[in-house]
């Protein structure tokens, strides 16, 4: 019994009219039928592998993923900006206009957002399932195409989970890219997500996973990568680029590294701290803060002002260190109007340390701008003193000569 | 002559009752020896590719590989904690108790302790071997199923190498995971390496070779990462989780890199220098200490107290700057009872630098101390006068504002 | 009509003479154009894979790639040492003598010089392009073995792309390894480049691509990693090992970041900025520099003397911190005889930044040095004030301790 599928090759028992070309979504679930009717055993359930080609395929119905160790594969994650595409007019002469690759179109018509629903109930959680190398492709917005909204979810991983990998996979077009719940010792690594409201959302709670290596990019409606509730979370590595709401947000996250990332983004915000966060470090990242320089997107912001800082620290005894930030934002631009930009908001909590950063502006700025409420941070060659603003005498500071 | 080989449809000569499914071991060493039989010309050797498709494969036979440009590979590392199993009780309601994917149960009846032994005498040295997205599985340990003992090693690399490739494998319950001697430009990438005694061992020497983005987490008996003699290496983007009776232990290594890892560790010693380490960078990495929580794991240690150092450093001119210590152990689990733990150590030396680091303690700690030996370790911004503590004269010091 | 080729099955059609055991340029531009003929609609081009099993595979013709989401792949990057074989003398005992893998003998008879040039005019730029897992081998250098050139180019992407990914290649022998001209959001990931005079060239401009996690190589004569007038590119998590006239050169390049790297090298200028460049980072980085240990190849270098500085830095706003410089070179081997070897050149430019860094050298030297054109450069904890050498008044120095 071969535990190798190819979604081309597999005819659905009694329904042999569903193909991968009319419905993959119901190909992989008769797939994964067939792997459980095949591994009944407790003691021998190694999974299987499920292979898509390079190739269109329709995603009518959710797929539901309740075995562990299935891989999903494709040869290809098979981007292009379908943004670019939309807001160029005429391209009737264009060689392609579509993602390719190994590509599934998210066109549920079975009343469910996701392509891809794992979960199961009961003990052990799910372990080692893994995507890799295949495009899911949201196709199109709704409204207007750069309202980065249509409901569609690529991935949604909804119970507790450990040892998933979500890797080389490309998302486009997509109201939420990948949602994890949950998680342990997830790898996040060698994905393309862009042009996605949302690009990586781990949500609930979650430990000892990493997001690195990555390209990513969100839409200015969500984040690029987010963390809720996560202990001991590796962001490093990662190019992100615009746009995103934020580019790196966590919340009420604990102890987690972000650090060696590049990070481009056009609106304040973009390493928010979100509730109370703890210990956390940010080091050796570059962020790049300029206006929107595409005409198509000027329209929108993610409406915060430069006073909520390029990075917002929320939280105790977090560490920024070793960071660039260089931001070139026309005057003209600046809110609010007149306003003297923020690059470092420590925003709540006692024991942050903001050491040895640098920033470059092409206005006057405060470097770092400690809040009324922030106990006992201290700012150490970070800027000079008329760089450096605290509401509070309960502080260091020591100025970069 | 095809170069892409299948274990479950090779048929090895003269033996067909020896299958994949009876002894995975004797069916690669059957297709080796075909390997060898087809490539007998100095001049074209380009090796082969052996595929384990998802399967529970038993290896009864150790593998001895002694070609250049083999590729082993599975579709999935299928890892799941047998730890957590071994210590849940009943487990007859749940839907699977052992790992999957590509999985090899690592049971020699051949006397031996390997599942792959890989060598070559003469010239030139074995190159470009790899072994990628299987598992490899020791299923139970020893004595107890919390002993980490049971002899078994999952890969030794036990003559020199060059270009060796250990991607994406996972390893689970075995003593000692991967070994390789004397590497030169080695990769271990993208891996799952839990619940081992110890994870990955570079033993020997070696040079120019990386751990890069793993998953990674030893027993509290051994090493999560071990290298020896090595000079070059760089150990960057991993999770390192518990337990580890270190977390990266160097022993006489030189001028190597400890970059932008995250720990977690439940004892003292995550980072260890054993010997004369000289001209190292430790930076940007997130350590965080705790005490065990889980119950059936406290009974264990490695027998250090909290003197010895979250970080220990001996050797000459390292360079430890831009990391962060979260440590919170319960005041009654400090050892010995009382103590002041220490975070940084610098054991023994000249010329260490320990710059720009920032620690958080529960309790009064001491975040620097240099032992009496040490002869002009500088100390910047790692803490207050009363967070440091000289055994000598010889150093400069200054405190954090 | 399936989208997954073998090149060793494939027949051309009415060229049934020509294999890929003849040309496998030639097999390859066939099958482009069969994707090309069945794959006519804009509205559906997910292009294919072609896959190279292991074997040794001459290409003559150059093949041209004008598809999108095109997967040339292999089974292993099959490096070997070829300059040990041929520094070796007599190596007719050797198991093997040429590198392997799904290797390609780049032996262009077309006149062309690249294996594979990928281009296309016309909208839109080409997508998601990827090399993996294959070795080019230029198999031998012009004049004697030690010269590094043979003309021979392993890919040239020559129009502006997108999405690119070259992962876990092998190339050796060439003159010039990978050369991308205008990209935006390029992966070089997983790589084994050596023993090329060039190993990767980001020529023309570039954005928001990455390298990552590569082993990497060049020759004297040329640059291990490249990039001209790039925005936004990470380099990081590389181990790049000798020799390399340059490790990392920077060409009128801002905002990139050059991070967590281990660089090893033997000539001054390890990582070299050319013209202007602005706003990037350099943190975390561990740099070795020794002289040229090994017979064959000490006749050789970069031409550049010691006062030139392992990292020299051209440009404005530059951030250099938390990086540590090995510098270990016989006195008889610096140049200018009895110079005062440099560590740090700031060469020129406005606002640079040098901050906590450590250097450890086997004779007196300058950490730090400031050009007579230069301006606000500041120093911070990099060394004493004896190892520090301003050619300006116009800078601020803080002394290590």
């Amino acid at each position: 019994m071969s535990t190798v599928y190819d979604v081309t090759t597999w005819t659905v028992p009694g329904n042999p009219a569903v193909t991968c070309y009319t419905d993959v979504g119901a190909v992989i679930n008769s797939i994964i039928a067939d792997i459980k009717a095949n591994q009944p055993n407790q003691w021998s359930k190694p999974g299987a592998v499920i292979y898509l080609p390079p190739g269109d395929y329709p995603l009518r119905t959710r797929v539901t993923i309740d075995v562990s160790y299935l891989t999903i594969k494709g040869s290809g994650h098979g981007f292009t900006s379908s943004s670019i595409r939309y807001n160029s007019g005429d391209t009737s002469s264009w060689w392609e206009i579509w993602p390719g690759g190994s590509r599934i179109r998210v066109e549920n018509t079975d009343g469910r957002a996701e392509a891809f629903r794992v979960a199961r109930a009961g003990n052990p959680r799910l372990s080692s399932v893994v995507f890799e190398n295949f495009c899911l492709d949201g196709v199109s917005f709704t409204g207007n195409q750069n309202s980065y909204r249509n409901g569609r979810v690529g991935i949604l991983v909804d119970t507790a989970n450990d040892a998933f990998r979500i890797e080389r996979m490309g998302f486009v077009y997509l109201e939420r890219a990948l949602v994890v719940r949950d998680a342990d010792a997830l790898s996040v690594s060698g994905n393309f997500i862009a042009e996605c409201g949302n690009c990586v959302e781990l949500i609930g709670s979650g430990q000892a996973s990493k997001v690195t290596d990555n390209l990513i990019g969100a839409g200015y409606v969500g984040r690029s990568v987010f963390a809720e509730g996560h202990e001991g979370l590796l962001v490093t590595a990662n190019n992100i680029f615009p746009r995103g709401a934020s580019l790196i947000h966590l919340k009420n996250t604990n102890r987690s590294s972000i650090s060696a990332n590049r990070l481009h983004g056009f609106y304040p915000g973009m390493i928010v701290f979100e509730g109370l966060n703890k210990e956390n470090l940010v080091s050796g990242n570059h962020l790049r803060r300029e206006a929107e320089p595409w005409g198509p997107m000027q329209p929108y912001g993610n409406g915060r002002d430069d006073l909520f800082g390029v990075i917002q620290i929320r939280g105790d005894n977090n560490f920024v260190t070793g960071n660039m930030i260089a931001w070139y934002v026309d005057p003209t631009k600046i809110r609010p109007v007149g306003a003297t930009p923020t690059m470092v908001l420590v925003a709540s909590g006692t024991g942050n340390v903001v050491a040895t950063n640098h920033m470059v502006t092409n206005v006057a700025a405060k470097h770092v701008v400690l809040d009324a409420t922030t106990v006992g941070t201290r700012v150490l060659d970070s800027g000079t003193a008329a760089q450096f603003q605290a509401y509070t005498t309960n502080h260091a500071f020591r100025a970069t000569p």
